[in-house]
C-alpha cells in the first residue's frame, strides 16, 4: 500500500501521457462506458475536455439528445478507457458522471455548462444545432448549413457531463507497470487517494 | 431501411478500416466494456484476434484470472468500440460473449481455443504464465523468465472470448455518415442483416 494523499496522484501521470502524445490529434480521444437502460454496457468515443478547475472531475461535452445521456439517467457510473497509442499507457477511469443540461437547477452547473460550451469551437458547437443523432437520417439534407453567433450561450441541445473520479487502474506498457489508485471519502466530505502497484 | 442480407454487411467495411489503417500497430486494439458483479461499467484495451472462421464471429485472447470473466459470468454482454486513428472511422459492436478455457465441455469449442492459442505468437503465450494480473506485485520479481516450448498446448490461464455480434453502429467521420446494422435470428436459427443510415 502507498501513502494517502489529498491530491489524485494519477492526474500529473496523465497530464504527462497528454503532454507526451500531444502530437496526436486522436491524444484527447477516449473511450466511454456506460450501462443501457436494456442492461447491456454501451461503448463509444467521446473527447476529454479538461478537468474541472483544480480538481480531478473530467469534464465531456455531448448532445442531450444522444443515448449516453438516457444511460447515464438509469445509472450514472460510467468507466473511461483511455489508450495513448505513442507512450502505450493505459488509463482506466471510474466514477459517477453528473450531466448538466439547461434545466439543471443549480446556478453554479449552469455557470460550468456556459463556460464549457465558450471553451469549445464554434464548429464544435454547430454540431448541437444538426438533426437528432441516431435517428433516420432523411435522404435530402438541408441545402443551408446552419449558423451560430460566437457569442450565442449554449444551446438547448448541449450537455456537460462531468465525472467524478472514484478509481483509477494504469497500465504502461512499455515499463510493464500497473498501478491502482483508489479514492476515499474523509468523515468531512474531502477526499482522499491511496496508490498499490498490481501486477499487470 | 436497408436490404436484408446473409453476410454480415458491416464486416467488410470492418475489413477496409483495417486494411487502410494496417501502418498502425495500434490499429487492431479495441476498447471492450462489460458490466461488473457490483453492476458498474468496466472498460478496457484489448487486441482483436480475427474474425472466427466464416463468420461475424470476433476473437479476442484474455487471462482467465482477470476481472472481465467475472464480469461476462454475471453478464455475458459486451460492446466493443473501434476507433481507426488514421480513417476516422468508429465501429461499436455489440453481442454476447462465449468464455471459452480448459474446462469447457465442448470438444470443438476447445479445438478452437487450441488454435487461437498457436495463432498468437509465442511472447504473448507467455504472458499467461505470469503472475495473477491484478493482484498486488511483490517487490522482488522471480529472477528467471519464464519459458515455454513451442509446441506445448494452451495453458490453464488462458481463455479464448468470442463475441456474436448483434448489432454495429458505423460512425465516419470524414464523411460525417452513420449507418446503424441490426441482427435478427430468423425460425431456423439462421442470422440475417439489416441497415440503416442515421444521423451522426
Amino acid at each position: 500500500m502507498g501513502t494517502t494523499t489529498a491530491t489524485a496522484p494519477w492526474k500529473q501521470l496523465l497530464l504527462n501521457a497528454l503532454q507526451s502524445n500531444s502530437n496526436l490529434k486522436h491524444s484527447s480521444f477516449v473511450q466511454l462506458a456506460t450501462i443501457g437502460s436494456n442492461g447491456k454496457p454501451s461503448n463509444r468515443t467521446v473527447v476529454f475536455r479538461g478537468f474541472q478547475e483544480n480538481s480531478d472531475k473530467i469534464q465531456i461535452n455531448t448532445d442531450s439528445r444522444s443515448h449516453k445521456i438516457e444511460d447515464l439517467k438509469h445509472c450514472p457510473f460510467a468507466e473511461i478507457c483511455w489508450y495513448f497509442t505513442d507512450s502505450w499507457e493505459q488509463f482506466r477511469i471510474n466514477g459517477r458522471v453528473d450531466v448538466i443540461d439547461g434545466s439543471n437547477a443549480d446556478p453554479i452547473k449552469l455557470q460550468q455548462r456556459e463556460k464549457a460550451w465558450f471553451a469549445s469551437s464554434l464548429k464544435s458547437r454547430l454540431q448541437y444545432l444538426g438533426p437528432h443523432p441516431g435517428l433516420p437520417s432523411l435522404i435530402e439534407q438541408p441545402s443551408q448549413e446552419p449558423s451560430l453567433d460566437p457569442s450565442t450561450g449554449p444551446v438547448g441541445a448541449y450537455c456537460l457531463l462531468v465525472l467524478d473520479t472514484d478509481q483509477v487502474d494504469y497500465v504502461n506498457l512499455k515499463s510493464n507497470e500497473r498501478v491502482g489508485f483508489a479514492s476515499r471519502l474523509s468523515g468531512n466530505g474531502e477526499k482522499s487517494w491511496t496508490s498499490e502497484k498490481v501486477n499487470p
